[in-house]
């Protein structure tokens, strides 16, 4: 007999989620479980905003931005009496089992279900890449195309002209998308939370470049380090740079996912069904060296999450290329 | 005989520019004339950074955004001794027409060398689509498309939560890009220059949206009403509402141009070199009616420019229609 | 008492035709009508596939290509006998009146509705920009700027090695769309059913090319002309020329609306709600000369459409700025 | 004192070599080495066109698709007669080393230049994923995109329609872009080289699909199986199905790369240079379980490739999930 799976997703939406939103409801249908949609992630399965998934329901979905289950906050889940009435909720739906996608946050809340007994599996989605597990997360590939494809256009811009441009890119805690599009747009500088940055160096950059016949300057910068207006005027009070500052902002969030973030979805979701079939509860699904992988939550969260040694090598590389 | 045709671009960039300098160059040259680029503007043209242009040199240059002559400030070339370089370059060159691509300031510039004798013809480039003489200005249209993309994407994230979002355009004067995007984005409200905004309607617009089920609200602002944070600061003040802001900034201005900004382009810069052959001086061209027109620059300068009504008018049907 | 409209997508579909639906809709609803939408077109109208249009089942649709209210081709609606099932089924639903989006095969159902008392208004939604009555068919723009991307793609390859690339975009009785995408990609030729060509000046112009240092050449062909294939087995022939071909097909049908495209269908989607208020029947809206105006739908079918004189223009134009 | 280091691009371009130039150009010149770019592959090699490259050569190069330093056929090089003149080329400039950017047949030139004692170093560039010592090429995850979104846009207008479409996609002998763009866009059969196909189950497929309710089928396949019109041809002989077909071609080769093109790009160029300071000679670079690596040329190259158990793999997931 199949089993009876509720999908959520939950903390802040990714491009891709549709597409693993998809997986999941079309592999378990294949293989004779039923699956319930919760809308509005923990909020709305403490609520009972639950419903019947049909493989009709996520025709057409790849290419969607966004999340057809809408997501929330719901901070009262860290509490056992936040919690208790969504476990009364999945027991009235006879809901045995749950695929929440999102982040750590999500995490957190999937590992304590598990401890309750409801067969949770997590999978990765949010565009910072910071979630530990995993390699790369559902979402990410899309906003570094989309924020390269900004860079892109304000080159266009800044070559036109003579200026630095200060392009302030997502990441609070991870500077995967900065250093992803600082090295594809050739920025002259990337500043990210895992590596100091000294506006000397910087400033000598920028005069070193303009001295070999440099037209103009991109600064990628991740918000995890401070805010673009707050790095212009840094850098003003240094040496007088009136540099142009562009916050990419929530458009990064959207659009239709990439290849990679369709196919990526495709398979955690995939996965994840797998897992709940072979007993699996409190794990998270990952790509590791391009494997997909398994990974008990509380294990994945105690750890320092993906190495941070990868964005400082990639950093290190670009210092020497884009000069 | 031919005639020596200076080419430049003026003020802020704008995609397309680049076609039209390859319609110049292109249409003088197989016409028999000699074509000299130059560069950075009316600072490149008192400095006399000017180049004879070849048929190669604008070879594959439609699909490019910015100007390859690059643009530049120059308040100098308001006062007849900032022009007085200028003058003396053109005569050194023996140029005796010149092509300059740009905005209002632009066409100052034109007209004063014209009063001096070059045959100074003006094509109207810049995203804002706020220059006298024209209703469609290069680089308008694939502004509108770049800021209706991120609006797109900032959907898909709006739609994943319940938010309002504030969305800053471009446009100092005019409110054509804001009114565009707001229109072809379904935005719930737009802010223009052109008309004034009650804040009691549009909070009971997003109100009585909520109300009918929408789960999630556009606001297309453009800049020349107020900034997007100090909208969203009094949307807060007057009804505690958590509005989110991106601001598109100088993507706007960047980028491939369109399929209709490279026809546009193309036109204006054919159009322009037989103007010269015709012996105009002192004028320029734009679309009115679909149909390319040559004005005298300051008869041109001296009307409001193409009629707001438009604009208002586009604004009264969109709230309409998006609510 | 408000109207009982219906409304519905015939023909081939093109990108803003759910613009030109949400317009209808709204606009509808504000104004204190019912409206209906009608599946698959005539074809669906006669089988009654129909169903009441609230405001919500329009909402974020101005971005989606294609159409939510399908289409189909219906040839017994020709005949009187094949239209009577329609007729009845709009009696039954008490539909007084119908928006008919299409080409002009679907103006003629609409003419033929209308001699029957059938308020009709049909508004033109088709790529190849050859529907009487308007200079701007919906679709047409993006349509342009799909193909557009694509030759600038192939442009990339083409400037790699040394080659000649035939394109074939869409047009079977007009080559608008080779027109703008020929001029706005720079390509060396564009040939349309509008003019003649002749091989032997297209292969001079090939050679001529490459003797001035021309790396690739592009050639635009409307496939009304004939097949991409073909074209390339006569050059061939001709000369041993190996030109490269790609057939661009129904790429060019599908995407998002480009900025404009949204624009042209709100605004005509709004006009036709009006008609139907002011009494009108059997017309048609367009866009000429950048106003919105109606015209009677028998007078636009015996006219010979939007001047073809403009594409020849064009594209006289473009042989002296594309060598 | 530095190495005097060659670059050239030889084979099919792919998007995001001019990237991978771009990183072997800068880094070989921060470490002190001199670069020389070579046009038009081993042909120009041999020809002598190599030219001495700045940093600046190499300035705004990661967005261009195709390759700034030309690539053509060179069947001569297989002989040790028709290599004689590159490497005599090679001697006159002092060359020591070379960096090749290209597919298997650019390795086996490699592999032979290595023997006579030149120090090369490939990297792979082919959008069709298909080179040895290496899970993902340059140029690949660009291709997927540009199909991928082609796919989404003939989605659109197969909704509008009740309608199958056959969409044909590079990939002589590799069914990866078949199989990533397939799972991406949710097709409902992926036809690739490492799979037999059945044509019993493919109409039962879109038979099932429609009665489940399914509107329309896409049908992605990959060139190196057959043509889409033949395809289309067996479907409508074995069961009267009128497909529409789609040849994606040339588009594919172009574009702007990816973010992970042009990161994979720039971690290729960077090994390469470094591995040449090592001493290496006939390896070539690659990513294997994400981690840049390097392998001997001629192992390589007797190696069967990266696994096709992968791309089987994926298939056979999609099948589970696009019912």
């Amino acid at each position: 007999m199949g089993k009876r799976i509720g999908v959520l997703t939950s903390g802040g939406d990714a491009p891709g989620m549709n597409a693993a939103i998809r997986a999941v409801v079309r592999k378990a249908i294949h293989d004779g479980d039923e699956v319930f949609g919760i809308r509005y992630g923990y909020r709305g399965l403490a609520e009972g905003d639950i419903f019947q998934m049909e493989e009709r329901d996520v025709s057409d979905l790849t290419a969607r931005g966004g999340t057809m289950l809408y997501t929330a906050r719901y901070p009262e889940f860290k509490d056992a009496e936040g919690r208790q009435p969504a476990i009364d909720q999945l027991k009235k739906h006879g809901i045995d089992s749950l695929v929440v996608i999102g982040g750590d946050g999500s995490y957190r809340g999937a590992a304590a279900l598990a401890a309750e007994g409801i067969q949770t599996v997590g999978i990765p989605g949010t565009i910072d890449n910071d979630i530990p597990g995993t390699e790369y997360t559902i979402g990410f590939d899309t906003a570094c195309n989309t924020a390269l494809e900004a860079i892109d256009k304000i080159r266009d811009t800044a070559t036109s002209h003579l200026r630095t441009f200060i392009i302030e890119v997502m990441g609070r805690n991870a500077g995967d998308i900065a250093v992803w599009t600082g090295i594809g747009s050739g920025a002259e500088q990337i500043i990210i939370p895992e590596a100091d940055f000294n506006m000397d160096e910087i400033v000598a950059n920028i005069e070193n470049g303009r001295k070999r016949g440099k037209k103009h300057s991109i600064i990628v910068l991740a918000e995890g380090v401070m805010e673009g207006h707050e790095f212009a005027d840094k850098l003003y009070e240094y040496d007088d740079y009136h540099a142009r500052v562009t916050v990419l902002g929530h458009v990064q969030r959207g659009g239709a996912p990439t290849a990679r973030d369709r196919v990526l979805a495709a398979l955690f979701g995939y996965k994840a069904v797998e897992l709940i079939h072979e007993g699996a509860a409190g794990v998270c699904v990952g790509m590791m060296g391009e494997k997909i992988v398994a990974t008990d939550i509380n294990e994945a969260l105690e750890s320092k999450g993906h190495s941070h040694d990868n964005q400082v090598k990639l950093y290190n590389i670009n210092t020497e290329i884009s000069f």
